[in-house]
């Protein structure tokens, strides 16, 4: 690839050492709105204005925004929305984010900025599965004072996180159940050699667990599944917002949980980084060759 | 469930295991055109009316037909078409059976036959899968005089059996690759720990391989693609017809292969029966639910 | 067994630990030099001569001892030696502790005292291996911002740890080699699927290490190979002391080390004391029977 | 490693691929008795005489004999004893043979030929148990109508076979149970996550088994054994002569069983051929720099 401008604004670890990953290739890269991380051999710029300019693709975080659209940027004081952005931008400039809503897409439009969502990208997510099962195994590892080797574990959900943290689980020397609700899922299960559960008789199956993993992002564990759990249950939870948990209920009882959110960003950054970088430069060979598979 | 009647008619061993698990599980059961096969506790039925007189289910062949409408009879010597069959059912008889094409759909609806698909179950796939996989395992095992462990196998497609073998393959110490054409595919592969390859890039990567695992439906392996590979190469095609190997070829220039159609049936008959049955038992609950799943 | 009377002294979580299990099998436990812990259900003795009277059997740390002869109490701010331990004990009291070099036993004979070593037994040191390796896995998941998928890893020497941490670090995804002295170990190495190399080609082979593991009580990574390898891999040295890192070397060129001893009483504090637990009714019930297996 | 000349004299198919392997590493290799296979690239001797004549070192069979002092020769009609070979040496010719009794060491030591046994060297053993595992996984696949997923295999024994058989079946989906003796092999067993039973209690654990696998060369199952095996249960004895299983109780009380000798000879001669190449070419070396750690 032509070596390309690049600003990259916002975001967490990931998306410093993205812009170092860039610099390191031979692109031009500026950041901004990440002033607490320093990443190398990049220029920090003193403006959104100043950041964007001349570049030929703007990368925005993942998720995109926090709220409503305000910029996600945890390690930056400055505060911008997306119409800010959009605001900034030519309609030759390509701006990539993750986990972008109606609402946003159809801001871009009005601004007739190009935006694509790299999060929708399988490579991405899958590799992302991946290291938010290393990350939650980790959780697991420092928040029980047992080894998982022995231990008792279920999984809410086969999709992608729960088909990755079951083959590592196992391998780790735990014993694996997993809960689905289709024949298909269930019958994958018994394929890969875990227990298997229907959802609908998860509620005989919360007793006599060490570590419960959810990966279903939607109410899973009300007050009444969380009373069956034994009082020393760990509960990871991996599903983004709103989360499948009621934490509060769960502090109330003394069920100890872990909300564990934008695992890869925290837990292997440069990991991740690389992920994103290689998700980014299929993006723009793609768009070189005039095909837009993202949409 | 209630006690009910079957009828099993044509197919392997599978079948005849079938009808004889169906028997121990308190089911009346005639079969018909099994008679190389002597299921315990069944019935042979002395021609197809009368197998056929009275049951709530017939039990079709996978593949139901060999050639254009003629039923599957590998442990008989009766030739019968479905015609024969349907035109000695009711309407009020279920008939099932597997890979069933559009024409013989048709047929069965000219008759008012209810005809089902066992095999478009995604519960009894997947445990083909895992059967198919077993005994392509096995077939490598015994025509070829070297240890899988430390060989070098490479599969053709990450499908259902492609992912099963994959994972059973690594597990015998085999360095194992994958060629596939998505990047989600791909991306998958490398979740597992394999090597990937594009399909592009297939024929760049067919040297230096013991065995060759192919499981895509479409000639993939043709003269160019079969000279690339060692002359000790063996190579095992799981893909049913018409085959992804032209096996004329391989043979003019002395490559060994094995089609090995039908694995399930073959190597596993009991786990196979099993499996058919619990399908069964599903499609026929569905049914008094008044709900059908499977169109 | 019958319930019995011990006094655990002295050790880290573990030992504290130990003593709630004990308490909770209905045994009468008493503890001392333990007061940053709090075990339930168990009597903190106000002295050394309270914590034993009575007792069958008194359970000293692992490693029994920091420097000399003075008792390991991390937990404590109480000192004592051996001496004053053996010195308050009859003769038919049985002491347990860990780790017990010639001087102690001697000391112990002097006094008398029947004192074993549960350190030495194989269940429970096989065990600790495997803890051990799970603690590694989770320091390396803490200390590097990359994934163990894709990573690659080197072990040093195959012996307990070795063994269990290559299985598992393979079955996350990792590159594994391991370095081994002895044909026999190579060939197990390879037996398992995993790289191996002959220690006298260690220093070929430490470049382009991600995280290299050493559990060899010996000093291996000297000045010299600390300096081939990559800047940012991450030594977990594993070995008891003297450990098999020249620690300040590695300070001096930027190499990044953490020295993990002692990780199971760390780790899974839990698991561990279980361990020892099941390990000390092993001894008990074979001195019941007047075997002595341990010496 | 100069050009040596070899003669091959004996064997199985692992002895006439030997043949060729050394052949193809450029050295002059004659063979006799080995006439049912047909070597590439390597003289078939007239006599015995012919066949050592001025050869370097003399390799002999795996077991060197099977009854008494006969020259174990399946391949072969010729008949001849040890005497006959070492009569036909000269002391600077070595002889190289595997399971030599201390018969026939004498015997070579009253020639004065130097003699070594191969199948003592841990190298060899360790990579023949991988091969054996893969043979044993071989004929329970072709032997039961089941799949190796899902059912239960029960080892006897955690010795080299029972380590990398157990290893190999768990990763096909089986449920893994090993029984052993002593508490270092148990805690073994469980730390690589089978079930472990103690050998005491085998007796109350020979129900509810697919596929028992003995590796124990002792008689472990008798006919109270026998019987309380499922009337389905596979029994595959691993075990070198006498076995560990009363073959004549099983086959009067209907019990199915499998004496699986010299199986990687049989199953992987290549392999097979290789190990033991890499083995002679190791104690050719180190005969040259006048080490023997052999004897």
């Amino acid at each position: 690839m032509d070596h390309l401008n690049f600003a990259v604004i916002g975001g967490d670890m990931r998306q410093a050492k993205l812009a170092e990953l860039l610099a390191a290739d031979g692109h031009r890269v500026s950041v901004f709105a990440l002033e607490e991380s320093a990443p190398a051999r990049v220029c920090q710029a003193p403006s959104l204005d100043a950041a964007v300019q001349g570049t030929d693709c703007v990368i925005l975080p993942l998720p995109i925004t926090r709220k409503h659209t305000v910029i996600n940027t945890p390690l930056s004081a400055i505060s911008m929305t997306t119409e800010d952005v959009f605001s900034a931008l030519d309609q030759d400039q390509l701006a990539l984010g993750g986990l972008i809503n109606e609402e946003i897409h159809e801001q871009a439009c009005t601004y007739q900025i190009p935006l694509l969502d790299y999060y929708i990208r399988e490579e991405l997510v899958i590799a992302n599965a991946v290291t938010t099962a290393e990350g939650a195994i980790q959780i697991a590892m420092e928040e029980t004072p047992i080894t998982l080797w022995g231990s008792r574990c279920l999984i809410l959900g086969f999709g992608r996180i729960g088909k990755v943290l079951a083959h590592r689980l196992r391998s780790l020397g735990t014993h694996v159940t997993v809960s689905a609700r289709t024949w298909a899922d269930l019958a994958w299960i018994r394929a890969y050699g875990y227990e298997s559960i229907h959802t609908h008789a998860l509620d005989q199956h919360l007793g006599g667990v060490d570590i419960l993993f959810n990966t279903i992002p939607r109410l899973i564990l009300g007050l009444d599944q969380l009373c069956r759990l034994d009082s020393d249950t760990l509960c990871i939870d991996l599903s983004s917002r709103p989360g499948g948990v009621d934490f509060e209920a769960a502090e109330r009882i003394g069920i100890k949980t872990v909300w564990a959110l934008s695992l890869p960003g925290k837990v292997a950054p440069v990991t991740s980084a690389m992920v994103l970088r290689d998700t980014i430069y299929n993006i723009l060979q793609e768009q070189e060759q005039g095909q837009c598979q993202n949409k």
